[in-house]
């Protein structure tokens, strides 16, 4: 009853843009991890007073809602459950003002990640969160899960550029946090609690983005081994070198071989391990780098190519960016996980998940962000191969133990969302997920926004 | 009686570390503002344990502490109220570790900010932030304030290099919060809720810190200008090109006269803006950047010179370090904001404060951090003559207005401590004041850590 009532208020708040087909709640049900939910309701405001008009319906009539952006997260964050109504901000995706003078980007929460970085490339600015569903994905999801991407190794992840945020909470009142500075100490960082909070503890409506100036010159490097430990090394140098290059990525032998299976790319199939690496900056600077980078690599055996010109840079990205959509030529099913260690340890980390995969007779696939410790580990299986699937599920604990007892975090950029939670208290004192708890309190104290996400019950 | 009660408890806790002597008391009364309280006691714990076990004490008994590294707070965040104790962590200064592999340091909050840079230096190692007085300031001091310096716009502040905390709770509790990973997404951030947070949501009691490979090679080049706005433009035009500078420092003519009057560094004292500038990174990058830096300054009239060696770069260093203690040549009372706007926006603040110091007839000495936008604003008066030093006091609001105006903010780096608490809503909506006091409420819950501090009562 009392979401029929929601239904037609909304309706009057927002005609013609709430939704109840079946089809399209159908769709809405699902994000790109592996839950589905089934919204009652998809409702699609365009401007933030009318964010702000249905959250306060929402909360006067103890109806939940559940912000989206695209459905590109990989954890569940997005998915509705207990029947909740999505609110979409794909409407919103305006970008409202780029600043050249102050170097900052003002922008609705639905625009899509690359057209960002399309529009400033145009005046030779910079936006570095490069996250690999960067075509697809939205800024206000990239806010709520503090997504990082490849070039986070020098530029750092959407965290450090969020200089502030308009937030409507779940009540309806507008939180204006931070603004247009590059420093700022007045009261608590809100901004900064609100960014990766994961739609659970406001509806971000507006972002203001630091941007710098375009690099000069960047220079693109392909290295191959043999010996999955050569690469290891070679990472080692470069990340204790002065040199921070712009990306340092890697694949191992399951990765390149689902990649050249998918699409032929003429990565060498026998290869142990491939680094894919970036510098950027000033011409000079970055053809030493360069040569100092390829030095290293050859050093510990490895094969370096180095992208001639604009064609071959995008030929290897498009090679990385397959990995994904690649892996599943291995198996139909997909566990994907994305643990951090120091980075120091990532050999350690991929000997453990290699014991763990032949102890559970598993294909386990890593690829991900060395320099950053960053490993995204993915478990192909088949969930109609209900054993096989079974013993997947449960190597997702041990590669948890792994990852924290090598002082690691168990999720470096997708979040908790719905995957994760079961999981957190392996990693969170009781004591923080108290506090946590607390705050969740303090901004949604009837647990309206996004519930059931991120803590368990 | 509740006090003797807690002393004696305390002196039992850590025996010979309980201090109530009248001169010890007098000095822990301060901090770097002009503000003054009058502490009941100086306890000085040693480890992680002893300070959960006084604050456990504290809060049995209802008893205020408050947090104190060295005092240079320049906001009067460590100045006890309502006879508080003084928990000092001068005493947990131990820097535990220095991971080279995995590129972190893990610190005491005691440890004084350029003894971990020396200590960082010996092994190619670098840790950026560099407040002004960090020769004196304990890192603890800097997480509690989110500390900033010159090296800002290239590097960032504080808070983008801590990685993970250990707070003891208001109740004696310990969390943990982050970690030695360079990403993470569990939970909340409570770490960078923490950072900034002025000593009054938890103690800092161990510090997680990221840190940098020493930077190949650094050119300092000083330049002076007899009109500011070539300078401002120099700036713009820097700040839009591809070159991120390691420092754009600025000083005015009131600062480069002041800095003359205390030591001869050989300023142009008819200057009205000077500029430091730096660049870092590999050897054939800097000196391209500092060749175009320079070219830059002499495209808008400037006098640029290039430190030829390390005696140089120092020199110049030290009259920029200089301007803070040199101004009280031109008054003995300095009144000491640190506004920030957007930095395309300096231009227009300078010109606003101008304004302000002819109406009121007030000298008003600017330096700081161009490339940021962060303005120290230096109100030179005496305490003495009482008309001149209510003019005085009266104008920083029409500071603030000024820097509100032009989207900025009232505090770049000093925090708001006691100094700024009575502009804070000036700033800061209710709505965000109130979701901030709940989340204090959430951290202590009884209001024994440092009262009185940020939020107008």
């Amino acid at each position: 009853m009392a979401f029929k009532f929601f239904k037609k208020k909304t309706e009057n708040i927002i005609p013609g843009r709430v939704s109840t087909g079946k089809e399209e709640l159908f769709c809405y049900g699902f994000d790109a991890s592996s839950a589905e939910g089934a919204p009652s309701a998809v409702v699609r405001p365009v401007s933030t007073e009318e964010v702000s008009e249905v959250a306060a319906f929402a909360f006067n009539t103890d109806t939940p809602i559940v912000p989206r952006g695209a459905g590109t997260g990989m954890t569940g964050g997005a998915v509705p459950l207990k029947g909740a109504v999505i609110l979409s901000l794909e409407g919103m995706n305006r970008i409202i003002d780029i600043d050249a003078k102050n170097m900052v980007a003002i922008v609705e929460p639905g625009v899509i990640n690359s057209h960002l970085q399309e529009r400033l490339e145009d005046v030779d600015l910079f936006y570095p969160p490069d996250p690999a569903s960067m075509k697809f994905c939205t800024l206000g999801g990239n806010v709520a899960e503090n997504a990082g991407g490849p070039r986070a190794i020098k530029y750092g992840v959407t965290k450090d550029y969020v200089l502030g945020l308009e937030t409507v909470l779940p009540d309806g009142r507008v939180l204006m946090t931070g603004g247009r500075t590059f420093k700022g100490v007045v009261g608590y960082d809100l901004t900064r609690l609100l960014v990766g909070s994961e739609g659970t503890l406001g509806i971000i409506t507006k972002i203001f983005l630091k941007v710098l100036p375009m690099p000069e010159a960047t220079v693109t490097l392909l290295c191959t081994y043999s010996h999955i430990e050569d690469a290891a090394q070679t990472v080692s140098k470069i990340t204790s070198s002065s040199i921070i290059p712009r990306t340092l990525e890697f694949m191992d032998h399951e990765s390149i071989m689902a990649v050249e299976n998918y699409k032929s790319f003429g990565l060498p199939v026998n290869a142990e391990a491939l680094l894919l690496i970036e510098v950027d900056g000033q011409h000079s600077a970055v053809s030493e780098e360069a040569e100092k980078i390829a030095s290293i690599c050859t050093s510990f055996n490895g094969n370096v190519s180095i992208a001639e010109d604009m064609f071959s840079k995008q030929r290897i990205w498009e090679a990385r960016r397959a990995v994904s959509p690649a892996l599943y030529h291995i198996r139909p099913t997909k566990i994907n996980e994305d643990i951090v260690v120091p980075r120091g340890r990532i050999p350690e980390m991929l000997r453990a998940i290699r014991e763990i995969a032949e102890k559970n007779k598993l294909i386990i696939a890593n690829f991900g962000h060395a320099g950053d410790g960053n490993i995204h580990v993915n478990i192909m299986t088949d969930k109609n191969d209900v054993e096989e699937y079974g013993r997947a599920k449960d190597s997702v604990k041990d590669i948890f133990e792994a990852t924290l007892k090598l002082n690691g975090t168990i999720s470096g950029e997708h979040g908790v969302g719905l995957s994760k939670k079961q999981f957190v208290g392996m990693e969170l004192s009781d004591v923080s997920i108290e506090i946590m708890k607390k705050i969740k309190n303090v901004f949604d104290p009837k647990g309206i926004l996004n519930p059931g996400k991120i803590f368990p019950d």
